[in-house]
C-alpha cells in the first residue's frame, strides 16, 4: 500500500511504499539521495549505490522509514528498491530540483506542462482551487444556487467591443464576455445565484492584468435597497475565499510567503467623486495610491455612468453618477458590481428604444423582476494579490492573450 | 425586516414582512387570495378586497401570519399592505399558476426567462447545483484539486470531427470538446484534479440526448492498477452526486418525485464481449436492455479499440478491447472514462509517427507520467435520469444546438 510523503513520519520505523517522481538528486561519492516529489510535497531517500534515475522519472519506491534530523520532514527512506513507472525521453525544459524557478516567465508558460510541477508553481494553483471553494462556501450559506450558463451567445450584447465571434453551425454566434444577461435573469428565478466559469474578452492589448480568458467568480441577488447591500455580499464572498485560503491550502499559503489579508465585516469605501480622480475612470496609479491611503480592501463607489455599461442603476439623486462599486485590493480593482435597472421601462428608456439586440435579454425584465445588482471577481487577480504577482500569467495554468494560444 | 415563506411558520401571530412574485390569484367573491412566490417556496395572502395585481408583479407585503389549516404550509399571511417593488409589463407567455406548466417542450424553451420560475422547473436545477457540490465534496474529500483549463484550444486535437472554429485575433482556434489532454497534464502536477466546466460539441444532428454545450463534470487520477482504480472513483463521484442532492436538494427532489438510486459500494460491471452486442459500440436499445437486466447502474467495460480515442489504454492481453468504460443509469450511457496511455513511446505509436497537432498535448508525456485514467459525467444526463427527463433540453437552463441559440 502507498502512502504520501507527507505520512512518512508517522511511519518511522516501519517498511512503506511511496510513490511519486525524481525531484531531485546529489551524488556526494559514497552515499547519494533522491528527493521523492508526490501531491503531498517531498522525501528523500538515500541509496547506498548510485542509481541511474533522470529528472522526473515516475517511480514507486519500498523502503525502511527512518528517523533523521537532517532530512526534510525529519524522516527518511533508506534501503530502497526502485521500481520504474514511466522514464522522463528527455531532459525537462526547466530545472524543477531549485528552491525557485529561474527561467524566464515565457519558458515557463511554453513549458507550462512541466513547470506547474515545481511545488512553488503548484502552490499558486492550490490557492485557486481553495480560493473557488471559499466563495461557494460563503455563498451556499447565503442560500445562493450555483448556475451554468451558455458560453455561446447569440449576439455581442454586453460592450460590442473585444467580442470572441463563432461559427455556429454556419451562423454567427459569440464567446460570452460574461454571464451577465443570464445571472440576472436567473435573478427571477432563485432570487440569489453565483456562477464560477470561464469568460473571454478579445483584449487587443497585452498587458500584465488583462487575459484573453479567465477564470470569473460571479454572483447577483435580488432583493437588494442599493449597491451597499451588493458590497455586503461581495464583502462575504471575499472573506470567503481568503478563508478557503487559510483553511485549505495553509501549507501552500506558507511555502509562497502568503500574507492572507484582514477582512473586517465592514469594508472602508469612498465615493468616486472624493477619490481627486477627474477622469471618468481610475487608473492603475489611482488604484495604487487609494489603497496605500486607505487599505488593502477598498470599495470605490459611484463611478460615473460614462463609464459603467447600460444596466448599471443610476444614482437617483445625481444621475451623472451609478449605484456602482469596484473593490480594490492590494492596489488592483479585484471586485467590480452594482445595483442593476429592474425595471423593463428603464432598459428601453436606456438603450435609446434600440432594443432589438437585447429582446431576449429583456425578457426577464418584462415580467417582474426585483432591485437586484451582483458583482464579478477574477480568480487570477485574486491569487495574483495573493501571491504578489507581477503578471496575471504567473497566476493562471494555460494562459490565452493575442499571442498565446498553446499549451 | 424581510421573512421567507418557509419561515411564515415560525411567526404564527407576529407582523411579518414577505417578498416575492405573484404567482397565482383567486377570486372567491367576498375574499380574494394572492400566491406569493420567493425564493423559499409559496405562501397565500389573503385579501379582503380584491387588489389589481397582475402575475409576476414584484411586491413586499407585511401582514399577520395566522395559522390556517387550509393554507399550504399551514399559515397564511392576513391584513396585507401591498408595496409593488416592479411590475410586470405584459402578461406571461407561459402560465406559471398550474401545479405543472401546460406549454409544449419548445415554448418553454423559448420563454425560459419566465418557464424556469416554476416551482418544478426551478427544482429540476436546485437538483443539479447539488449535483455539482456533491461532485466535488466527494472528490475534494479523495485529495483532488479543482482546476481551471482554457476552452480556447489551438487544435481540434480530440476528435477532428464536431468543433467550433474561432476567430481568435485573426487565426483560426476551437473550443474545446473535452478538459482532456489538460486534465491529463495536471495529473502530472496534482495526481488528483478534477474541473466542472462547459464542454462544446458541434452536434450536427438533434437528437433527445446531445447539446451543442453542456456541464462535464471531468476527473483523472494517477497511479492507477488499471481501469477498475478509476471505475472505483466513478462509482464515489456518483455516489457524491446522489448524496449532494439528498442533503442539498431534498424539497426539488420530493416535489418532483426522484427517487434516487441506490448506490452500492461495487457496482456491478460486465465486458463488452459479454453484452451480445456485435457492432463496436453500445446503441442506445443496448443500454437499456443492460440496466434492465443488470440494475440501474451498470458499468460496461471493454470497449472495442475501434470506438475508443486514442489515448485509451488497450487491454494487454488481447488489444482489440481497451482498459475503458461507462456507467450506465437507468438506461443511458451517464460517464465515460478509462485508462490513458502513459507513455511518450506509446502515443507515438497510437498516432503512427504522426504527432504534429498533438506536440503541445504530449510534452507532459515526454517527462514522466503515472499511468493514469479518468472520466467525465454529463451533468444534465444525470439530472434527466433523475427526473425521468424525455430530452436533455429539459434540464438544461438555456439548451444549445443546431437550431437553438437563443436565449
Amino acid at each position: 500500500m502507498r502512502i504520501l510523503t507527507a505520512e512518512l513520519q508517522a511511519h518511522a520505523g516501519e517498511r512503506v511504499q511511496l510513490a511519486g517522481w525524481v525531484h531531485a538528486r546529489r551524488d556526494l561519492g559514497r552515499v547519494s539521495f533522491v528527493v521523492l516529489r508526490d501531491r503531498a510535497g517531498l522525501a528523500q531517500v538515500v541509496l547506498d549505490e548510485p542509481l541511474e534515475l533522470g529528472p522526473e522519472t515516475v517511480v514507486e519506491v519500498e523502503g525502511l522509514a527512518v528517523a533523521a534530523e537532517q532530512a526534510p520532514g525529519g524522516v527518511e527512506l533508506r534501503e530502497p528498491v526502485f521500481r520504474v513507472l514511466a522514464e522522463a525521453a528527455q531532459p525537462t525544459p526547466v530545472e524543477l530540483r531549485r528552491p525557485e524557478l529561474r527561467e524566464q516567465l515565457p519558458t515557463i508558460l511554453d513549458h507550462a506542462a512541466v513547470a506547474l510541477r515545481h511545488p512553488r508553481r503548484r502552490a499558486v494553483f492550490e490557492l485557486a482551487a481553495a480560493a473557488m471553494a471559499g466563495f461557494r462556501v460563503a455563498l451556499d450559506a447565503r442560500g445562493f444556487v450555483e448556475i451554468a450558463s451558455p458560453k455561446i451567445v447569440a449576439s455581442a450584447t454586453e460592450s460590442g467591443a473585444n467580442v470572441f465571434a463563432l461559427d455556429y453551425f454556419g451562423r454567427p454566434a459569440y464567446l460570452a464576455q460574461s454571464p451577465q444577461f443570464y445571472k440576472q435573469t436567473m435573478v427571477g428565478v432563485f432570487e440569489r445565484v453565483y456562477e464560477v466559469g470561464p469568460v473571454f474578452r478579445a483584449e487587443p492589448h497585452e498587458t500584465a492584468r488583462h487575459l484573453a480568458e479567465y477564470v470569473s467568480l460571479d454572483a447577483e441577488v435580488g432583493f437588494v435597497s442599493d449597491h451597499f447591500d451588493v458590497m455586503r455580499f461581495a464583502r462575504d464572498a471575499v472573506a470567503g475565499m481568503v478563508e478557503g485560503v487559510r483553511t485549505r491550502a495553509a501549507g501552500a499559503a506558507r511555502l509562497l510567503g502568503v500574507e492572507l489579508p484582514a477582512v473586517p465585516a465592514e469594508l472602508p469605501w469612498v465615493h468616486f467623486a472624493d477619490t481627486g480622480v477627474d477622469e471618468p475612470d481610475l487608473a492603475p496609479a489611482d488604484e495604487r495610491r487609494l489603497c496605500e491611503e486607505h487599505g488593502e480592501l477598498l470599495f470605490v463607489t459611484g463611478y460615473p455612468a460614462a463609464k459603467r455599461p447600460f444596466y448599471t442603476h443610476p444614482e437617483p439623486e445625481r444621475p451623472e453618477y451609478t449605484r456602482s462599486f469596484d473593490l480594490l485590493f492590494r492596489g488592483q480593482e479585484l471586485v467590480t458590481g452594482g445595483q442593476r435597472l429592474h425595471r423593463y421601462a428603464d432598459y428601453v428608456a436606456a438603450l435609446g428604444g434600440e432594443t432589438g439586440p437585447y429582446e431576449s435579454y429583456l425578457e426577464a425584465f418584462r415580467y417582474g423582476m426585483p432591485p437586484h445588482g451582483g458583482f464579478a471577481i477574477g480568480l487570477e487577480r485574486f491569487v495574483g494579490r495573493l501571491v504578489g504577482a507581477r503578471n496575471i500569467r504567473e497566476t493562471t495554468l494555460f494562459p490565452r492573450d493575442r499571442s498565446r494560444l498553446l499549451p
